[in-house]
């Protein structure tokens, strides 16, 4: 595989071109201009991803990584550090929320072991890439080294590769790690230019003294390592998380690949706001879902330039926003590919519109 | 049948006991408390709604109700009136924005010739309970006799119960009717106690002077009869149209039958407004779906006390956003059926929490 700097040279623009032709088929369908709000953007920014090739959705897939957190030490969460290895099982049986909503969509599961306390062993159907059992407390001292940051990324990058050749064509990310709340909203107060006070949640439910035990683990670790926001392998390693950095990965995988990857809360956020600070092209590769209840992610919308497409108050993670998302992308590539025109409809145009009532 | 009067009458209170049954069953699935947000409150909803039997989705149909307007001869509409029944034949063929979305969440989709201009004949697929061709125009005399109101309301609640008996358990209406946004409107004025040119829209997209035509043509209308919000009958027959009356009467009847409806945009949403002008406890049985681009629309999402589901800049009616929630409904559901609890997948609950922890 190339490095994570030759890959990042490799992104190139989307087709504003495609997105533009895109448009003037639609404008030619049965429907009022630009009626169809929304999905017609959504159409727009498929075919510039997509390029030349026909905008359609064919296989989807929504990997879910899992790590642990050093950080749980300063008692930032409201369930015991073992519920990450739990609910690896739980995603492995069938019984989680994403399971449910990802056979709703029709959407594959994946999932990836970046980074957990638990030894899995050889068990089947989990993606083996463990970096380490967890990272280290980032309030002590950096969550990972250099080269686990990178591993994390490059992880993250492989299996974007190995999801499109497998004909995935619409990804999406989502995670599951008790703790991770916490470097990811380090990471937003980092990009966003912003004080934890300010943008902190409570994750899973954390209560008032939990919350200011989270504050606190953030303020302290921003202050003893001062993350540059200009070196994202650094931050990542001082302040971030094995998924996130696998999340990163990922994003950049599939944009460098053409494929569109969905973002869901505020975990993915902040692994998408790494990636874009890794190379900014990625940001018009990416779709934003849903709105978190986590105040955090609006760093994300702001640094994406996107708004989310609703705003459920979902606060679980695990990628179920993404996977929710994926519906209304292929509903809206549907109603491109099968809709009806004016023409062929034989359908009447605007009143005193030359152009459609004229028209051979 | 019994008399609409009747009907009304034996339209029950939804249960809260069974919504908040419910709620206690997703408390103790594998999740934070809540952490689904709406999709928990769709689900309590739906429980209320469904009482004693079990909260699901086997069958869905969008009911798309076509009907022609008087008004028109004001130059309210972008679109020649012909477009209406060109539209119908559209649907028929399937390949209209409805269609394309039905089919991607498995929903069937009826159309309704309510009181269009056009002569059908016999075709096929479309069921012909046409009323009148078209309505009279509102701005000169009452759009419809009183006859005629009752008509389109027994004409909804008797296709609603023919859903109903057919197994459909998740139903949503939409509507095609060039000039239909104009009755809609002043349907909204009387009920929200607003002046047309606050709340106007384009419609299918009517230019600047189309916008002075449309709000003088209610402002007209409005004058001239001076509805009584308390007799929405008669409001109906002055300033509505068929597919308003009717839809009205399949909200009804679906409440009647305990069977959710989901109501699209501005028109449905006039629909919903005077169903529940007819029984206030007609708003527990609605699901508001998406936010119209069209202002009026939120008198509907006040009197229902809903907030709608998403915002995607959507104005093209038809159903388009009501099949588009059937999705989040459905997903909805699905996790309640089907996902684990922290009981049967061994989970750990929250720190410090003896329910969770000690219990057997």
């Amino acid at each position: 595989m190339l490095s994570l700097e030759e890959i990042l040279q490799q992104i190139q623009p989307v087709s504003l071109d495609s997105g533009v032709q895109a448009q003037a088929r639609m404008d030619s369908q049965t429907k009022p201009p630009a009626s169809l709000g929304r999905l017609e953007e959504i159409v727009r920014r498929l075919s510039a991803i997509h390029g030349d090739k026909p905008v359609r959705v064919r296989k989807k897939s929504v990997y879910v990584f899992a790590a642990d957190h050093g950080v749980v030490q300063e008692g930032v969460s409201a369930y015991p550090a073992e519920v990450t290895a739990q609910m690896v099982l739980n995603f492995l049986n069938g019984g989680a929320a994403i399971n449910c909503l990802a056979r709703h969509v029709g959407a594959d599961v994946k999932i990836v072991d970046i980074g957990t306390h638990h030894d899995f062993k050889n068990i089947e159907g989990l993606i083996h890439r463990k970096i380490a059992g967890g990272t280290q407390n980032m309030a002590r001292t950096t969550a990972m080294s250099i080269e686990q940051a990178r591993t994390s990324i490059q992880t993250g990058i492989e299996l974007a590769y190995e999801a499109v050749d497998a004909g995935y064509d619409l990804l999406a990310v989502g995670e599951m790690g008790i703790g991770n709340t916490t470097p990811a909203t380090a990471l937003m107060c980092v990009y966003g230019s912003v004080n934890p006070a300010d943008i902190i949640g409570r994750g899973t439910g954390v209560d008032d003294d939990g919350l200011k035990r989270k504050i606190n683990a953030i303020e302290t670790a921003l202050q003893l390592h001062k993350p540059k926001p200009d070196d994202p392998l650094n931050t990542l390693a001082q302040i971030g998380g094995f998924e996130i950095g696998a999340m990163a990965g990922f994003i950049i995988g599939s944009a460098e690949r053409r494929i569109p990857c969905i973002i869901d809360g505020l975990i993915s956020g902040a692994g998408a706001v790494l990636a874009m600070q890794f190379q900014p092209l990625i940001r018009d590769y990416i779709f934003a879902s849903h709105r978190s209840c986590e105040v955090g992610h609006e760093t994300f919308f702001k640094l994406s330039g996107q708004t989310p497409l609703f705003d459920l108050d979902l606060r679980l993670g695990e990628g179920t926003g993404a996977v929710l998302a994926m519906q209304l992308i292929e509903g809206a590539v549907k109603i491109y590919n099968e809709m009806a025109t004016f023409d062929s409809a034989g359908i009447s145009g605007k009143n005193q519109d030359p152009v459609k009532t004229d028209s051979p």
